[in-house]
């Protein structure tokens, strides 16, 4: 590889450098770019107004931790070739290039049925066979079919790169504090021990505070209940947009965000055609925003107040309960919109696979077995919520 | 005023707290909330991907420095009326209201001739009129004919609190750590002789340091070559847009930004048509690159191609000297595009009166005649630079 | 009180101001400047170096906070006068004057059988009448006989400004960036009900992330394993020099230690005799650390060995364990010295009362009731462990 | 060399790794812990707090930043072979071995005539021959002997690490923000030409930034007004103590205390003798406080004064001029002391060599010739100013 990179400033780690060769043109590539437009935290900048960092700039993030993480892995006699090193951080730029505008709240809305891990390895797929296969180990490592399985783990488990840049970057730009993780001394105590990542034991009290900095940032930041309100209006907005284009009428905007507000079968994951893939790669935040101001103005007399309520800010009332909203309670409400639902916080989900700590003597035991601190309910079960949006049109 | 304040969490400067009445009411404002959609910068987060800040969050942070400022008055002594507060507080919040989308860009570009200033006046005069006069006090604030000039001076003066915000706004979220200044210690110093504000003897170290961290944002952020080259640019492809939109032949985009590009004759400063006050609050960024997006497409080949630099970051080459390039170095050049112009980073300006010192014994004296830092070249004069982009079409 | 204040830079809360009058004669009083020459943590500067801060730091960081508390308080409409703001300012300036040098391991072992609670009494009363009475009502808040039962509260409690005021100082001062804890947000949250102080609902994250922080805190540097093996190492080192004072046998240090170190008959608590006072307020960590460099001299083979193990920053090793090493293990060991003992870390202290969260409706609950995070092992017992160190003299 | 690393925290660079080997086995020696009980700004903390930092976590920080600085190097091709790190590593750790207590009062009347670059030297040697000649190397990078001149640049030069980290761990402790400096950007863009140490074209504003700093820790910690008034009170002490030393009257305190005040033929710098270089290894700030404290209550009631005006913090009067204090104003004062003499600011010192910017076309300029920053009078000249001390003794 290159000795030579290209630096960036990055107010949550400094400086990033970004090496010359494979990685250099993957972060220029257009696919990539289009990040830029697309807000990580989607409408959360309603709430933290701060909160407007770029999906492309928590990329960069991940992929300056990867390297970071694999440098200390060498220190300690781990194997990466230099190959294995690109692959990875190409993978670590490209996990989240799925994502659509506003992803947390519209994933499945727009792209009708899809979820942006699908359309995440489409695009891979298709920018491989654009370069001739140079990205093939970098999706190998995305999908985990890898033989180094750390590798894969660093990109997407329990405690990738993805996570500890994320937690970080959206603590540091809403200024919730509480957030802020020791990512340094985390990723000091990463080590390998039969092909698996894990943290050595001195790091357990790091990894207690990074999920409970995570649950944190759950019901502060991602499950604010603010942001909630503004996600459901957002997602009932678009059911109406939906519903009036495919009646018929269209409605102005852009030609990408037009394709998919009529197009209910786009289907079977990771071999989109390449007309849905090269109108996904066109649409992002500003065809969103730009179409919902243009709606305000629109003869559909919801659309049109659905539309005036985000941009004037004047967003649903929401209650927060540990009990769901009987049928007779909501039934009993005199109100034009009505949204229930539920939200989860996971404190720990096994589906993910553990947190190896790694102890002196060699065994590797997973952190919930062997923390005092994880024991609580918080972490022993999922914690779900309900809540209720209502509000009149005008 | 009431006690109670809506509290919002701030990245740069904690809790800001907005009090209930006026200030809450102009916080909600459709005219304020449109500032969330247009960032500071600009362009500058294709240099510094952190830097995609939004308009709304610098002025709420004005807004509460000002709050910060009277308060450490108030404590010498210097009477600031509840109404004063209100006002200096409104006018910190609508002093930026004017700018439009990419606004270092395409200040008279877009609403050809006007200024922001004059913008920012017409809108407070709309949105009094339209609030029963509740604004008035700010607007005379704002324009200085308040008869406490040390508050208009807080809004618009060489150590203004929008200065204060800008600066370490701008160096928190682009990560150049340089440019962060003691806002805490320069606040504290403030006081007021004869009228004007000033700062307190002792408060002259973190004076230097905050010219000082100006001008190195000015070099290393406002005028950074690339975003210099992004810059003009923008200004090209929007002089072209304009030249299509004018000769008749119509453009994909919001109603909005074809109003502007057809019409040349808007006038008269501060008494500017209602329609086109109308329309010009309804632009931000997500028109403008909305737009850009589309016409990446569009027939008009150098149209196209120019967008297509923006969208995939291919921007212009760009030169900046000491010395003016020469007409025959200029000539000579075999490139599409060529654009000259000189960019400057003012030390200190005159016009914009003096930051005055409070000695012991009550004398008041300019910083530049008694810091012997400030004697440096780089505040006695102003540094002129020249640029030359260029690029070729694809 | 005087609008006047002296200005303090201090690194964790940025500026201090200490009000002219009562507030300033306390500080710079002999009995709270001797405050400047012992280390907040004692020997804990042997493992983290940059934890050298003194308790006049803390002490003047913990009347800062007094004073934010109170402010926050007063904005919310409960009353709190002049004079009370003063006695609580001047109460946490003295709330930790009775400590002697390297506190943790030596309390009562310098000062035979006395707790520093006793000493910051006794010496209050002293200075109370030296002054005329004018600090009576500070040691009344101290005490917890005032009848605004919050105030003292705030001095000593589940979350008073002392530990708030520790923990962030510690924290930042060791480098252990874990421990940092969001002291703005926890005293924005301060209210007070029926005469309690409590923390409002929404505070309750950062309640959680209070005790979080704390325990860690408490693992990785107070009870930090190297700490601990060289608290016993001063503790034996103390012990032997008081054996061979006691025998009549004198050792060279400053005439301060020397009382102490052959005096035993120290009783009655708040009313010790004024020679045992004054003596006390003139001995520091200098005393003790000039001693034991002149004491690593001394004609006694195993005095002279434990002062250089200190010296020389060669310690004991020391075994951390869950389960009670068996008297067969330690008697069979072979090695001059053996110490062995328990260590706690207390989650939760049902001793000291509760931490109230208030909701909406009013209600006040305990925070480990309602709190599904601190339903942990962690907080439901105290965490028991034992220690097993072992040296041998050369 | 041992991949192996002892780690320490430091709260100002974070994790600091010490190699094992050589450079653990100096960390570990009794010369280099004594700098624990040495404080690096000796009585500043009488007027900042917080600034209780000792030598040796300078020394530490220095070292880390060593081995920062040769990874950059390395990366830019630079050979610096493992034995040449070790030995800058050790020549960082032990720069400042000479220094005694509150040295920047004291140096030459403690041990008189003799400085501490001396002082440092003849410990070294000494450390060499226990050693059997490892630490060779280290002395002559120390010395400037070393071929490879751009190692010893780093030691010793106008852009020094010892110069980064100090500057930046002074201003972390004593909460002066102001003088916070780019630390991490300084050492990326350090590079070597023709065998001399260099900064990169890019860098420029980072150096102009960290010379302004540079400046400003002058005015604002280290020739702060309190600061000097203490110094010169406890040079003024320590003169009185010699004179009744000499005069045959002993005064309590430490051997190694008494050794030095009654000694004045110290002499022939790098080759002390043993006993005086023994002795001078067992003093550090104990010494000096545990005697101030004892001699409050000397006969000689001059020192008696002296010494309380240390221990109560009742400092003289000072004040400073830039014009010298004329013989009738002085001679003209009731007072029983009085101190007049000067202060330095050098913003260049010309001797020191100069700080070269090396542009792209490989040529290197020194950076006061081609900043128009540091074309101020500010940097032009040395800055000058007089002070005059007062205070009467009771």
């Amino acid at each position: 590889m290159d000795i030579n990179f290209k630096i960036i400033n990055d107010p949550v780690h400094g400086f990033v450098r970004i090496p010359h060769g494979l990685v250099l043109a993957i972060v220029e590539h257009p696919v990539f770019q289009r990040l830029r437009d697309i807000k990580q935290l989607g409408l959360t900048n309603l709430v933290y107004p701060g909160a407007t960092h770029s999906r492309l700039s928590h990329a960069l993030g991940a992929m300056h931790l990867m390297r970071e993480a694999i440098a200390v892995l060498r220190e300690k006699g781990v194997v990466v070739t230099p190959e294995e090193e690109e692959a990875s951080a190409v993978a670590m730029l490209l996990h989240d290039i799925g994502h659509g505008p506003f992803s947390h709240a519209l994933e499945r809305k727009i792209v009708y049925g899809v979820s942006h891990e699908e359309l995440s390895l489409a695009l891979m797929r298709h920018i491989s066979k654009e370069m001739g296969g140079k990205i093939d180990m970098a999706i190998s490592v995305f999908t985990g079919e890898y033989h180094k399985k750390f590798l894969h783990q660093l990109v997407s488990g329990q405690l990738d790169v993805d996570r500890l840049d994320y937690l970080k970057r959206d603590s540091f730009f809403s200024g919730v504090a509480e957030g802020m993780i020791g990512l340094e001394r985390i990723i000091k105590m990463m080590n390998v021990s039969y092909g698996n990542l894990v943290i050595e034991e001195k790091g357990i009290y790091s990894i207690e505070k990074f999920l409970i900095s995570r649950r944190l940032m759950y019901w502060q930041v991602y499950l604010h209940k603010t942001v909630v309100s503004a996600e459901q209006l957002l997602i009932a907005l678009f059911e109406r947009a939906r519903y009036i284009s495919e009646s018929g009428n269209s409605l102005p905007g852009s030609p990408a965000i037009n394709y998919f507000l009529t197009k209910r079968e786009i289907c079977c994951g990771n071999y989109l055609d390449e007309v849905t893939l090269e109108l996904f790669t066109r649409l992002d935040d500003t065809d969103v925003m730009s179409a919902i101001k243009q709606w305000q103005y629109s003869d559909d007399q919801m659309l049109s107040s659905l539309c005036k309520m985000i941009t004037v800010r004047d967003l649903p009332k929401i209650k927060i309960s540990d009990k769901e909203f009987s049928k007779e309670e909501v039934d009993g409400l005199k109100y034009d919109l009505i949204f229930t639902g539920e939200i989860y916080n996971k404190g720990y989900d096994s589906d993910e696979g553990e947190i190896g700590i790694l102890s002196k003597d060699g065994m590797v035991r997973d952190v919930y077995k062997i923390s005092d601190m994880l024991s609580a309910r918080a972490f022993s079960q999922i914690t779900k919520k309900y809540f209720l949006c209502t509000a009149n049109l005008n």
